[in-house]
């Protein structure tokens, strides 16, 4: 059988050890060429070929569930659950999504995106089961940088309390999150990997005794006793802690073994209560070349196969604002010793990663632990320090009430910097930073600016960096700045709440935050093509507002038009909206942003396209609204 | 020594145990007193007496820092920090808040009201310190309640990764949240309490060995081998959880011996890298009725100190909403065995405890870890049953992402319910329920509603409960309804999205969202009294917001006010605004909700005073902003 005859996982019941291997070959041949091809996560995939393979010949998928976490390890799920014939189209505009969806596949039982959310989801699903005298099997998948969530922790704590409710939990470990994994439970699972794997004596003792009959009957409280002591025994001390936690603990398993995966499973699945298989995976496994750079092949941007090189863009772009951020940020840090860089395992995505290696002392690691990021940067701020939490908008939701509590009721100055604020592509949904002005800005203390281009980036990390009264938030977007000449040195903070004229005209006001400025002058041009002059305001700070600035322009002008990358309900259109009325200016705003929808996967510009919010669009948007007696351009 | 002569802790170093004990009546005493006479939080603080007085004498508190978590059981704190003359004040107006705030005394490091943050700001400041080279301790004290919460598991994984970084938390098991803690972190800890106190071998060891010249040194490897042995044998297997998450265990000590407490914290002080004593206290101890019920007396109200029973308020007042809520979801779900309420340790507040006692089944209490709620929530959604998710609005900022991530971007039906929106009074600005309207509005595929009484949230509890679309939140507020009829049966769905007009008039059009559609009534009334006459309107649903019934009132009347309480940035007012002014009715807005700022611990109708959201003052607003001319009732 080939990979692409299977339609359904089913279809892998009764394969052998041998054909399973030749299946494992066919997933990742389709997966490296697909992700050499059009880009995509590469290691996370090609760790997990065999444990999927495994797992899903013992479970009957027409009843039985999988919970992947995160998801950008499930492609080969993907490949063998009806999805071969489009995995070219993989993360691309109406093609196969880069996470799990459940839109995209009965057999995505749960959606992810996010690290931590598997267990939770899987422990709601058994429960429900049991509710309805249900008897299908239900599997969580994490790996063990998902695992120092505080989430998956809470879920564990909730499970190992039920042991009546049947629950598989497979630790996929790869000692990995994107960058190796850091914390206490880490540590721990590296000295499981090195020991013996279990022998489950225990178990085995059961299914041998339970089917004589009536003394497997009667035996039943001594044999429990017995077969916990002897549990105890086999584990050996290794799976202490999750033992203790309520778990059966079965592992370490080698994750490229079908046979002893196969078995294993096998046997989980006649445990009462939940179980956690640990299973040793290595991420990159079967291309060298990924293997031996972790970090660098967590995600690949198309490359050659044979060399692992990404393919050079056909013209050189300008710097991305993670990069002009990091190079920023490690320069004031040489020369302030205040400065604590934080990030939450994104070390390599946020940029952070540059600071680690120049200054070590001012750089810190958590882990996947958003929430903890937060408040440590709290403490630290108590203490004088200048924390900078480098997050991404759609990741600092998971720190919401951190940001609430113990950064802006207390006013600590803590410097948010959120990376890929605004519409963030080919990740989609789940990775869309839309949110965040609407979910900061109605905190009181909390200051939140955007800038117009990468310099100004450098500007607002110095304005962050000194601000001291209180919280301060910068959302920037994912890629690349517009090549704007960048400053080594003379750099000074913006004001606060203060934003700049760029363009003058009586017709029109056009308001833009952040990454929309730039838009926002081409959406004049193209407006003075047609006899419209319009004034434009880079506002720099969705808050606060530059009331002083917008007020008397709005009144004056009496036609107002915002532009942002960030959802419209609650966003930044919004805060110049509450300013007009709230300063009794009733004048006309058309409010242009992200609606209130999803935004699915897609190159960046096709989903702007989809939005209307390309400058062309924008234009026509504006001159409908306010000028639609003027329909042709000046002069034809 | 009195305890009314102790303005600073170090006045506890040099007393003896005799004179610590009296310290400690006293404090019993003083706190007793105090909270029969105004109420506030009872058994937590009566539980850390000596833990308090037994650390506090341990440490130099002009240099060294203790972080409380939660704060509710830091009474005895700030009784010996110099707030014993103003704390008969207690969770009154400008006086001594019932949490920790660090406005308030040198001595509140760091703020608190919800759990879990502790370990996290503390190992923030520990980090800061050691960046700076510091000397001072770092003590946090945590509930076991609160080291269920997701984030203090964070700050275990993270702090258990720093050998060398000094930081003590200290454990303080009473095996409670504010209902019996659960989990399986619980239970192990349970198993601990119940074994012996540990010999602290190892540590004594290193003491004596490392004060002999030259051999101290030399020895270190082999001493830190041997250590490490002697340690593992001494917590004989108790500790080994936290041992081997890279902490010292220290414990258990009972709580509420000072002469052992303070013999362990002198331990923990001379051991290097994390530490964590384990101390086992009783809730309430010392008054025994609270050592009885120790839910019951979790928190009072004014009540007899000889009988424990609440004192009886002047007048018999109306259900209060939890109430009511709870009473509708048990009728609805003795009729649907798909309904499962959640609750996150929060059992009697949102009156779930209810649930529990009629259909345990259908009853699930995760302790205080609010994100697994929600996803546990998604994922029993996802196999069709009707999760009721019962968090109160400032808790429910802890599962934000999970509500974005796992709920609203895969559209699941889960039902929130928010007790305690809008202002809470005296547990004050960590527990105001300001923002929910802000945060979960600009969320796609999000229903959000509020009843304007509780008749009307009845209905809303079947609206939500009937409601399978997607996900789907109600809020009310804290406290008594208006007495209004409830219905026992013949419940019908409201119309989503619908709101109703409860009053016609030409000069002024009022939307009410739910806790300020009474208020709006009366404004209207009030404002009759000038001559103007207000269309009322209950808008039920600020999302979807019934723009068929506003637009052509406010297009019509073209004065429109908008009330609701919770913050105006973001919120429903701004709902109101975006919709008129993206249908182009360009009409004054006047919105009255909660400004920008944080709202202190008052009773609520005080801190509605200060905001001036009484009925008297949002007329007089109204008038100011649109009728400034009629300066003075009709006839006078």
């Amino acid at each position: 059988m080939h990979l692409s005859e299977i339609t359904h996982p089913n279809q892998l019941h009764g394969l052998s050890i041998r054909q399973l291997q030749q299946i494992a070959r066919q997933i990742r041949e389709k997966h490296l060429q697909t992700i050499a091809a059009s880009g995509g996560h590469l290691g996370p995939g090609l760790g997990v070929v065999e444990l999927t393979l495994a797992l899903y010949q013992t479970l009957d998928l027409d009843r039985d569930k999988v919970i992947w976490d995160v998801g950008h390890q499930a492609y080969p799920h993907k490949l063998i659950t009806g999805r071969y014939s489009e995995f070219h189209t993989l993360r691309q505009k109406d093609g196969v999504a880069g996470y799990l969806k459940r839109c995209e596949s009965k057999f995505d039982h749960f959606g992810a995106g996010h690290a931590s959310t598997s267990i939770s989801a899987a422990l709601g699903m058994a429960l429900a089961r049991d509710l309805k005298g249900d008897k299908f099997k239900v599997a969580a998948i994490i790996g063990d940088g998902a695992l120092t969530g505080g989430m998956a922790l809470e879920a564990i704590n909730h499970a190992g309390h039920l042991p009546k409710t049947n629950l598989l939990v497979i630790l996929n470990d790869n000692e990995m999150s994107i960058s190796p994994n850091v914390g206490a439970i880490s540590r721990y699972l590296n000295k499981m990997r090195l020991s013996a794997p279990v022998q489950f004596l225990a178990d085995n003792l059961e299914e041998q005794v339970k089917h004589i009959p009536f003394v497997g009957e009667s035996l039943t409280p001594e044999l429990h006793r017995l077969k916990g002591g002897m549990k105890r025994l086999a584990v050996s001390k290794v799976g202490a802690i999750i033992e203790e936690l309520g778990f059966t603990y079965l592992g370490p398993v080698d994750g490229h073994n079908l046979a002893e995966l196969i078995a294993t499973f096998e046997q989980a699945h006649h445990i009462q209560g939940p179980v956690l298989v640990h299973v040793a995976t290595v991420k990159g496994k079967g291309y060298e070349i990924a293997e031996k750079d972790q970090v660098g092949y967590h995600a690949q941007s198309p490359f050659d196969l044979t060399t692992g090189k990404a393919i050079p863009s056909s013209k050189p772009k300008p710097p991305g604002y993670s990069k002009v951020f990091a190079h920023t940020l490690v320069k004031l840090a040489e020369n302030n010793p205040k400065i604590i860089g934080i990030t939450a395992a994104m070390a390599t995505g946020t940029g952070l990663d540059k600071l680690a290696s120049k200054l070590p002392k001012q750089y810190v690691d958590v882990g996947i632990a958003e929430q903890h990021a937060v408040t440590l940067g709290a403490g630290l701020a108590c203490e004088g320090m200048r924390p900078v939490v480098a997050i991404y908008s759609t990741f600092l939701q998971r720190a919401y009430d951190q940001i609430v509590h113990d950064v802006c009721i207390q006013n600590l100055p803590v410097f948010f910097c959120m990376d890929r604020a605004g519409i963030v592509g080919s990740d989609g949904p789940t990775h869309q930073g839309m949110y965040d002005i609407a979910y900061l800005r109605c905190l009181p203390n909390m200051v939140l600016m955007a800038p117009k281009d990468e310099a100004e980036l450098q500007q607002m990390v110095v304005t962050g960096v000194n601000y001291t009264d209180g919280p301060i938030a910068m959302r920037y977007p994912r890629g690349n700045g517009y090549g704007v000449p960048l400053m080594e040195e003379g750099w000074e903070s913006l004001p606060i709440g203060k934003g700049e004229i760029l363009r003058h005209g009586d017709d029109l006001l056009l308001i833009g935050f952040g990454a929309m400025v730039h838009p926002a002058m081409q959406v004049a041009e193209i407006l003075r093509e047609h006899g419209i002059e319009a004034t434009v305001i880079n506002a720099r700070f969705a808050k606060p507002l530059d009331t002083e600035l917008i007020l008397p322009l709005a009144q004056q002008i009496g036609r107002v038009v915002t532009l942002e990358e960030g959802c419209l309900m609650g966003g930044f259109g919004s805060a110049v909206a509450e300013a007009l009325l709230d300063a009794n200016v009733v004048v006309p705003v058309k409010r242009i942003g992200i609606p209130d929808t999803l935004v699915d996967h897609a190159e960046p510009n096709e989903s702007k396209a989809d939005l209307g919010l390309t400058s062309p669009q924008i234009a026509e948007t504006v001159r409908q609204a306010f000028f639609s007696q003027q329909l042709s351009p000046v002069g034809s």
